[in-house]
C-alpha cells in the first residue's frame, strides 16, 4: 500500500452560527436502477447574509473528502468575501460517504463491500447535480437566472471542474482551486515523481533536504536490508536504539515493518507541511506555526554530517513535530497513530481504489524521500481484499476529459488556481490553455490557499488571484443577472 | 405494461461486403468498480472504401436497439454519400446487449437479472466513448485529427446527441436523427400524448381516421366492460363472431385479456405505419408498399357508418396486414406474434425499465385510439417483477440536460432532424434553440428519413436536409483537418 495524501485543505475554524444546517433527500445511486429510489439524508449548510437580491447568484461548495462543517472553515473566500462582493446565496454541500450524509446510515453499514460502491466522483457530482436542480427550483429561479458557481478545493477542486465538464447546463462558471485533475496514469507527459520533487523543493529552499535525506537513507537501508527477521534486531542493535532515542519513539522499534510505519510517518509530516505551508498559523493534527515547513527546518540548523544518527533524529523528531505536535503535548512519539487528524481517511480510501487513483510517488533521486514505485499489483490486491474494488488507472481521464490539453479546450469557464509551493500543482492546470480556462499560478502560495478567508499576512499573489478570480466569475455570470445587478448593488 | 414502440429505423438492405467486421475488447462497466476490467467483444464495422486521407473525418454511428448490421442498412446517407463526400472512415458499432454484444457472453446470460444492470444508455455512450479513444489512436491521430462526427436514429440519434454533450472532448459534431431527447416527464410542456395525436394525423389525411377510431371504440368498450370473465363470452357472442370473422383471428378470441392483445397488435401496426411512411418500399416485420400508412387506408373506402361490424374489421384485418403480411402469406391472423420483426424486444424493455422512459400514452380524444393513462405503480411493478430494476422518469433529463432549452444552449455542434411525418417529432428538438444546435424538419418525410441511402422517389424536404447536414459538418470539423482538406479532395 502507497502512502495515502489526502488532497485536503487545511481547516479555518467553522463558527457554526454562521449557517443553517439543513439535509436534502439525496438518491443512493444516480447512475443504476437497482436501488430505484431510495434516498439517504445529505447534509448542506446555507450561509445568506449577504443573499439581497431574488434570482441573485449562488456559490456552491462542491464537498470534498471531510464533514462539511470542516471543510467551510477553509473557503472564507468565497462563503464571506465574494458572498458580500457578489450578494450571493452560499451553499456547501457534504461529500456522500463523510460526516453524517452516509447512504446507508452509518457509516459502519455504508462503508460495507457492496454498499461501499455508490462512493465515486461520479456519484459525488450527480448529487451536486440534482440538489441544484431542485434547490434553484425551491428558489423560484428559472434555468436563465440564479447563476451558479461551483467552488472546490483539492479533491473537491477536481469535482468542480468536473462538475462544469459534465453539467455545463447546471454549472455557469466554476472555480477549481489546487485541482490535480491532470495527475493520472493516461495524462500526456504527466511525471507520478515531480509531487516529491515539489515537496523537497520547499526543504531546500529552506537548506534541510539534505539532513532529511540522509535520514530518509538510513531508514530505507534497514527497511531494504535482506537480513532475516531474527537477525535484524540483534545486528542493528545500535542504530535502532539511536532511532529509538532520537525519536523518542513510545514503544521502541525493533523490526522493519515498524520502520516503515515510521519512515512513512516522517514523509507524511513533510508532504503535509508543504501543502499547508502558508504565512499564518494553522490547525490540523494539532497547531502549526506559520510557514510551517520552513519553520521545520529549524532544528537541522545544528546537525552536519558528523552529528550521530541519534542527533540527526532528534532534529527529525523536532522537525516532523511542527506537524504533529508543536505544542509538545505529547511524551513520546506514537507513529502508529493517523497523521490526518481529525479526518476519517477509510472513505477517501475508497476513493483510491476505485476512480481517484493518483500513483504519485518518490523515487529518492529527484526528492529527499527513497525509491518506492507504484505497485500496481499489490495495490490492486488491497483495494480488492480491502474493498472489494478494482482501481482503474484510466478512468478520470476517459470519463471526465483532459488527456490532453487538446481535449480540455472543448471546455470553457473554468478557473484553475495553484499555488506554486503546493505539490499538488505536479498534476494541476498550471499552464496555459485557452482563453476560457483561465490559469491562476500564485507563487509563495500552498495548496487551497486563494479560497481561504483573507487575513493579515496573505502574500501579494494570493490577493491578487482573489480579484482575478472574482473578476471573471462576475464576467460569466453577468448574463444570468438582471443587467443592473452589480450596478444597483454599488449604488447602495 | 405499456405497449412497447420500438425507437428504430427501418431497415434498409445491408451488404455484408460493404464492410468488415470486427471485435472490440469493451469494459463491462464503466461506472462501478466491482467487476474491475472484466471485458466482452463488442462488435463493429469498419467500411472504409471513400477514405483517402490519413487523418481524414471518421463518421461513427451509435449503434441502436438493433444488431448493428441490421442498422447498418438504414444508413447509407452516411456511410455512403457522406462518407464519399468527405473521404472519411466509417465506423458502426454495435449496442451492448444487442446483436452479438452480449457483456456476459450469451443473450440469456446477460439478460439475467443482475447482469442486466449494465444496460443503460450511459454505458453504451460509454462503450463508444472508449472505443473512439483506443480508435484514434490505432489510427496515429492525434485530439485536434481525425475529427469525429457521430450519428444515431432515434434511439441512438439520443446517443448520439448525449455523446456530445458528455464526450465534448470525443465527439466533435453530432447528427441526432428522429431523436426525441426531450420525451420525458420532466422536460417542461412535455405533451405525452402528442404521439398518438400525430400518428392519428396521418391516417386523418388519408381519410380513415374515424374508421379506425370505431374500431378501436368497439373493442375498448368491450375490453372495459364490468362483466365477470363467465359471462363476457356469452353477453358478447355475436360482436366477438363479428371481430374474429372480419379479422380471420386465428384462434377465436373469447377474452377481455386477447381482446386487449388484438388492440395492441392493431395500435401498433398504425404507430409503425406512420414512423416508417416513407415514399419507397420497404421491408420491417414483412414487405411494406411506398408509403404504407396511406396505403393502409385503402381497405377504409368502402367501410361507412352503415357497415357492419364484421366489415369493419375485415378493413381493419387488411389495413394492418400492409405492415404484417403485405404478401398475403398468412392464413389467419396470429395477434401473439410479435409486431417488430427480428427485433429482439427484451433489451430495450430492460432501457424502457431504467433510464429511457418515455411515457407515452393515447387519449382516444385527440387520437383514433384508447384512453390509456400511464399506470406509474404497474409499470414500475412490471420492472421490478421482470428485471429487477426500477424505472427513473426524471434521469434522462437530470442527466444529460435538456429539461428546458435554456439548458439545451449549454451545447453545441449537435444537428437535430426530424420528419414532419413522424410520431417521434413529438419529443425532438424542433424548434430554434440556437445556432449550435440546428434543427432540420423535413415535411413529408418520415422516422430517420435522412440518414437513409438517398434513392428515387425521396421527397425534395429530405434531399434538402441531406445538403444541410453535410454543409454544417464540414463546417465543423475543417478545424480539425489540414485547410486544404475539401480543396484537394476536389481537385482529384
Amino acid at each position: 500500500m502507497k502512502n495515502l495524501i489526502v488532497l485536503i485543505l487545511i481547516f479555518g475554524l467553522a463558527c457554526s452560527q454562521q449557517y443553517q444546517t439543513k439535509y436534502f433527500d439525496q438518491l443512493v445511486d444516480h447512475i443504476g436502477f437497482e436501488t430505484g429510489d431510495k434516498t439517504f439524508k445529505q447534509k448542506y449548510l446555507i450561509k445568506d447574509d449577504y443573499y439581497r437580491y431574488d434570482k441573485g447568484p449562488i456559490l456552491f461548495y462542491c464537498g470534498n473528502e471531510a464533514p462539511v462543517d470542516f471543510s467551510f472553515g477553509g473557503a472564507g473566500f468565497m462563503h464571506t468575501t465574494l458572498a458580500q462582493e457578489l450578494n450571493a446565496l452560499v451553499v456547501f454541500m457534504e461529500h456522500r460517504y463523510f460526516g453524517e450524509s452516509q447512504p446507508f446510515g452509518t457509516e459502519k453499514e455504508s462503508f460495507k463491500k457492496g454498499n461501499n460502491k455508490y462512493l465515486t466522483s461520479f456519484q459525488a457530482i450527480n448529487d451536486y447535480a440534482k440538489f441544484l436542480v431542485w434547490f434553484k427550483k425551491s428558489l423560484g429561479c428559472g434555468d436563465d437566472e440564479c447563476p451558479v458557481v461551483a467552488f472546490g478545493a483539492s479533491y473537491g477542486g477536481m469535482l468542480s471542474a468536473w462538475i462544469r465538464m459534465k453539467f455545463p447546463e447546471i454549472i455557469d462558471v466554476s472555480l477549481a482551486s489546487s485541482a490535480p485533475i491532470f495527475l493520472y496514469e493516461n495524462r500526456e507527459g504527466i511525471d507520478e515523481t515531480l509531487f516529491y520533487k515539489i515537496v523537497t523543493d520547499t526543504y531546500e529552499q529552506n537548506g534541510c533536504n539534505t539532513q532529511i535525506h540522509r535520514a530518509m537513507n538510513i531508514l530505507t537501508d534497514l527497511i531494504n536490508s535482506p537480513v532475516p527477521s531474527f537477525l535484524f534486531k540483534i545486528q542493528n542493535k545500535k542504530i535502532l536504539n539511536e532511532i529509538n532515542e532520537g525519536m523518542k519513539t513510545c514503544k521502541p522499534i525493533t523490526d522493519q515493518d515498524n520502520l516503515d510505519v515510521l519512515r512513512s510517518y516522517i514523509d507524511q509530516a513533510y508532504s503535509y507541511m508543504s501543502m499547508f505551508n502558508y504565512p499564518q498559523e494553522g490547525h490540523f493534527v494539532s497547531k502549526m506555526p506559520a510557514w510551517p515547513a520552513n519553520y521545520s527546518c529549524t532544528p537541522f540548523e545544528a546537525i552536519n554530517d558528523k552529528s550521530t544518527i541519534s542527533q540527526l533524529f532528534q532534529a527529525v523528531k523536532k522537525s516532523v513535530d511542527v506537524y504533529y505536535d508543536f505544542e509538545e503535548q505529547k511524551e513520546c512519539t506514537n507513529f502508529n497513530t493517523g497523521s490526518t487528524g481529525e479526518i476519517n481517511t477509510s472513505a477517501y480510501e475508497i476513493l483510491t481504489c476505485a476512480d481517484i487513483v493518483q500513483p504519485i510517488h518518490p523515487n529518492g533521486v529527484t526528492d529527499m524521500f527513497y525509491d518506492q514505485p507504484w505497485d500496481k499489483d499489490s495495490y490492486q490486491q488491497y483495494c480488492q481484499e480491502t474493498f472489494g474494488l478494482t482501481p482503474n488507472y484510466d478512468y478520470v481521464l476517459n470519463f471526465y476529459g483532459g488527456k490532453n490539453d487538446e481535449e480540455m479546450k472543448q471546455f470553457t469557464r473554468i478557473i484553475f488556481s495553484n499555488g506554486l509551493l503546493d505539490p499538488w500543482q505536479s498534476g494541476s492546470p498550471t499552464k496555459y490553455i485557452s482563453d476560457d480556462l483561465p490559469i491562476i499560478n500564485m507563487y509563495a502560495a500552498a495548496h487551497c490557499s486563494d479560497l481561504r478567508l483573507p487575513q493579515n499576512g496573505d502574500v501579494e499573489s494570493v490577493i491578487q488571484a482573489r480579484i482575478q478570480e472574482e473578476k471573471y466569475i462576475k464576467q460569466w455570470i453577468q448574463e444570468k443577472l438582471p443587467t443592473e445587478y452589480f450596478t444597483k448593488k454599488s449604488q447602495i
